[in-house]
């Protein structure tokens, strides 16, 4: 792994945090919509302080941002097309793919994320660790789809389409941001080493994702 | 004042918290849909804030709600139907409206169950203080309201209306809620003293009604 130089790194930084910050804000917006497919009121509640965690999230990014002498706004600006792009692309319709997205979208964005943070300088190394620290999702969702499986083992075979779907609007939406932002690009060949790297990263996110998968109970 | 006595103080303890915690689970819906017809990033992270800050007091609430041997979810079910109707009959379709709402609404409903939790024996009164104190939300929509006013005169006919609308809507239905329950109407006869007293609650709540609207500029 190589250090990025400086002025790379201060650009490439605010870009991170923007783009995680807009993340979090996006995710609370669409754990608070999934909350409402919730079947139980424990289940609302449950979707609903997720959606609170990721705010908080949110504000640690944003008082990191304004500490840089970055606009909070300005910052998010330039994902916003593409994350929403994403969300309107894989809009939950039941209850399961609501929490198969928070899941498996969610834990394949935090891998991508948490690969790139590796490279960046302290403090923000750790805070991006640490807003991506799992608040209770992963357990949650995986008690919920594993139980729904074993009472119908028919909804497997949907619920995996529905994540190779989301993992196709991922990386189609994950590519057109990296096109368009040439320090994260520079940012993860340089961190990566060259392109041999960056194949060893992608290899790591998507044996992640079929750990996570398997742990659902669907095949990869 | 009177105090009630304790069996139906308990019933009626349960119940009060139990609406509570329901409205706070809506409260926290209602500002995140609307926290999406945010004109900016900045005016949508705030909103997502305030929802964020319901869905901790839903966990005081819950938490106390368990502490007396209540199940969280039986306590919130009877007050499901009329909450949701109440919103559904009252959805904002623009941002001033959402604040607006956010703003007259939640200021009636908090002032409605603050006076009901003076008849209340501790800690159950100090909670309910604790969870109607504002949350930001206040100083926002008054701040955002009067600007759009000030920019657009017009606007604020439109907004009386809509705000005498929230009005008959929310007598409408916590009329419903209390002929339904009678530990809860008890609660409040009892507490006030008589039908005089009942009258006087209401008129306290009517004139804190008519200066947050004058507040906003808008006539009561």
């Amino acid at each position: 792994m190589t250090e990025v130089d400086e002025g790379t790194g201060h650009r490439a930084v605010i870009d991170l945090l923007g783009v995680l910050a807009y993340a979090e804000l996006t995710a609370f917006d669409r754990l608070a919509e999934d909350a409402r497919l919730a079947p139980t009121l424990d289940g609302r509640a449950a979707l609903a302080r997720m959606a609170a965690a990721e705010i908080a999230h949110h504000e640690r990014l944003s008082a990191r941002l304004r500490e840089l002498g970055a606009d909070v706004s300005a910052a998010m600006t330039p994902f916003v097309a593409a994350l929403d792009a994403f969300h309107d692309g894989t809009r939950a319709s039941t209850w399961l793919e609501g929490l198969v997205k928070a899941y498996v979208g969610d834990g394949l964005a935090a891998d991508f994320y948490r690969e790139v943070a590796a490279f960046l300088p302290q403090p923000d190394r750790a805070l991006v660790e640490e807003v991506l620290a799992d608040t209770g999702h992963a357990d949650f969702a995986l008690r919920e789809v594993r139980a729904a499986i074993a009472a119908d083992p028919k909804v497997a075979g949907r619920l995996a389409l529905w994540a190779r779907r989301l993992v196709g609007e991922a990386l189609t939406q994950s590519q057109a941001v990296i096109a368009e932002h040439d320090e994260l690009a520079e940012l993860i060949i340089t961190g990566t080493g060259d392109l041999a790297g960056v194949g060893e990263l992608l290899g790591r996110i998507t044996a992640a994702h079929s750990v996570r998968m398997r742990a659902l109970g669907l095949n990869p």
